[in-house]
């Protein structure tokens, strides 16, 4: 076989599209506000445009960023939109999408120290930094019995704290031969879905989470909680795990940590603290009130992919015992033996996840946190909690609007006073125009608008203006309805 | 409070800051032969050359890059170094760099179809595309029954796979109540160790994980296969999964898929095939006996991360029936209801995965595939199997040495005639070269060396010199020995 000439990007060119793809992205970001919050598209409309075969013969760079332009970008929900208000915020931000794309260009794989150690060990120095910036536990710390982890997702971590929780109880046992369906776990009815998921995944059962009863804040309730545990005991099931959470998804409530720590302590379960959102307030020291508690907790999980400007993935798990995580996920087969690993002297991620492979996500998390500084990440927290605030003002003097829900921080649940129906109508017609996204949630029963401040560049003008499309929009149905 | 000054990356810094990690990118792959291929730092060496604090104030973003070449690069295996030979392949290229990026800078989610419609529908009809060219049944596109989905790595698609096996054969109630032990699953004694991990997450338990015999060549044994699903039947449990791998992580052995695709189909199992690495072999068609007999299976996984030029994460998991999946991992609370998944007309790839969140990671696959062609991705998959062939014909002609297994594609395992401890000593010279880094497994018991061709920018030099240093060492301590 004759050498060949190399199909491969030269460096060259890299160099060249590298900067196209980078000025591409600048100028997305100074003109995403000319864009509709949510895609216009109909179903199959983006897919048609596409051409349905890999071409037999490669084709220009040029030529892919140009499609990229003309038929991605009108099939997308622009995320890093200031007048994106929907579900959570997933901001990004300058030092973050250099250090992913750092990241990508070196290709390294951490799944093991030795397969690059300082993908290892830069993410354990980060994570112990944000632990002491969050105010959590000694244990949390590499230098204590525990440690922390990047995961994609909140979902993933609390699959992992779930079935260490569930190795803890069982002494490995569940691990072997599999669970006995007599494991049953705990969370308020506002927690994420992700806790039945992984109950599922686990294979403890989506029946086998009491959903918790909440109280008027829609915060977890610890007597029922309590109550709930030992009725359970009583049909002589094993409660395992307990999850706080800390800044619910449907309304930002935060469930009373202390009370539900001692209740696992005294009970021996698990807790897991979902701080995925809000997490992000505790960089402050006048909201660190939210982890009072927090000592009790085995396991703790904020994603600075969602209000911290890092680019998602990046969801943080702290555990107090790190060998109770590393004892329910390892396993080391010949092919991954080496000698770091064998004199016990490094930390192998790949025990602390449910994948093998995984990238150095440290790095921008790394460059998020010296990038801003720890007065540049409170000024940007702070500035959305005072916008929400602002926000929530408006309507508490507005007598056609109520509050659904506390807003403790960056969420604000609220509602024009009468009926769902035109509720819907409202958020259907706001959202319409283009300019902003805010999603919905039920309370009480009751259909709610949500609206989040959390984009790394909402401001003022852009709050002022989503409560003047809202309440526009409120008077033109009244008007139309009389 | 007074409106303040931003800190974010102005969009003018973006651009100058990116243009210098662009640069610095196409700088490290140029020179990336320089560096020692396994890093030489001892543990925690690079920890403590890092800051133990988040500065207070944020830091100037060169100070950040050049800390990045100070103290990370020296921490690091080159995974993209041509001499990298170790493991597998886990390749990267200049459009999966610039799709990545692309991805982080739009930072869009693509959990529902409603949250970035081009997101959902790009990675539909890039997975369709690819099953074309790797002719994979026609189930398992979306035209289909089944359809495709990005997953971080194959073992999350091979837990996915298995907790829809579960549920099949539980009719869904093994996710609601919980596993009952009776469950139980197959593969060889050489698959991949994440089936195992797999088990253990899904509650199945390891021990339920049966491993079959394997022939000579380390491929699994349809016989014993068989004998077995009728051993646990006469025991009363249940058989429900077994997974047949293309290219075992150890040795590239390639299970008889056909023989054990017809036991699957008339004992009702779900047949999983673990192509992570060597499905790349079948774009070729050539190669594409691979796929002999992959009518039968219920799902396949490929990893264009690992030797298809695509940065990690892209690992594809194709099922033949979509709702099998979805039922087995769908949630969908009040918060994510939305007017396109009610109508049933889109598909949500949450429900096709652990995690809740997901980025746009068909970017840089459908980046990769345009930008080679068919022709390219053919030229440079035939040109690795060529240059191991050459490997172990050299092998093959030295009378020291011996193939320790065959070699069907581009993965290498041989070993000096003579002790483990020879060839562990050969091992760690030539790794201790910096040049050049292999990784070693078990096979019939005997320690031997691994050399994995697959790097996108290994070339005949390279292998030519690794051989060399091989044979060098050999030579070296068989004269110190005598």
């Amino acid at each position: 076989m004759a050498e060949q000439k190399s199909y491969h990007m030269s460096p060259e060119d890299f160099r060249r599209h590298g900067r196209e793809v980078i000025d591409w992205i600048a100028d997305y970001h100074e003109n995403v506000e000319r864009y509709p919050v949510l895609s216009r598209v109909r179903p199959g409309e983006i897919a048609d445009s596409l051409d349905t075969e890999v071409p037999a013969r490669g084709e220009a760079f040029d030529q892919i960023l140009r499609d990229a332009t003309e038929r991605i970008l009108p099939g997308l929900t622009h995320w890093q939109s200031p007048g994106f208000h929907a579900y959570f915020p997933s901001n990004a931000s300058g030092p973050a999408i250099l250090g992913e794309l750092l990241a990508a260009g070196l290709g390294v794989q951490g799944m093991l120290w030795s397969t690059s150690p300082a993908c290892t060990e830069v993410e354990m120095r980060v994570l112990d930094m944000l632990a002491d910036l969050l105010g959590l536990p000694d244990a949390y710390r590499s230098s204590g019995s525990g440690g922390g982890v990047i995961q994609d997702s909140a979902s993933s971590a609390v699959l992992c704290a779930l079935v260490a929780a569930r190795e803890r109880d069982s002494r490995l046992l569940t691990n072997r031969e599999g669970c006995d369906g007599t494991q049953v776990a705990y969370c308020s009815g506002e927690a994420h879905s992700s806790l039945e998921k992984a109950m599922g995944v686990a294979g403890l059962g989506r029946a086998k989470l009491r959903k918790i009863a909440v109280d008027g804040c829609f915060a977890l309730d610890p007597a029922s909680l309590a109550a709930e545990v030992e009725a359970d005991r009583a049909r002589g099931l094993r409660p395992i795990f307990a999850c706080a959470t800390l800044g619910t998804t449907s309304s930002n409530a935060l469930d009373p940590l202390a009370a539900v720590g001692r209740i696992c302590r005294d009970e021996g379960l698990w807790l897991h603290v979902d701080a995925a959102m809000s997490g992000a307030a505790a960089l402050c020291p006048e909201y660190r009130y939210l982890h009072d508690g927090v000592e009790h907790a085995d396991s703790y999980c904020f994603n600075p992919h969602k209000w911290m400007f890092t680019n998602f993935d990046c969801s943080c798990l702290w555990v107090a015992d790190r060998r109770a995580l590393t004892g329910a996920l390892s396993i080391l087969p010949e092919y991954l033996v080496n000698e770091a690993t064998e004199a016990g002297q490094v930390v192998d991620y790949r025990d602390w996840q449910v994948p093998l492979g995984r990238r150095f996500r440290a790095l921008k998390l790394w460059f998020v946190l010296r990038y801003y500084g720890v007065e540049g990440l409170r000024h940007h927290i702070r500035r959305h909690i005072e916008l929400a605030g602002r926000l929530a003002g408006w309507i508490e003097a507005d007598p056609h609007f109520e509050l659904a829900a506390p807003a403790p921080l960056n969420l604000v649940c609220f509602r024009h006073r009468g009926s769902d129906r035109l509720n819907e109508r409202i958020l259907k017609e706001i959202n319409g125009t283009g300019e902003v996204f805010l999603t919905h949630t039920r309370l009480d029963g009751r259909f709610c608008m949500r609206l989040s401040v959390g984009q790394a560049r909402t401001e003022a003008e852009h709050v002022e203006r989503a409560w003047q499309l809202i309440a526009q929009a409120a008077e033109r149905l009244r008007k139309s309805a009389t």
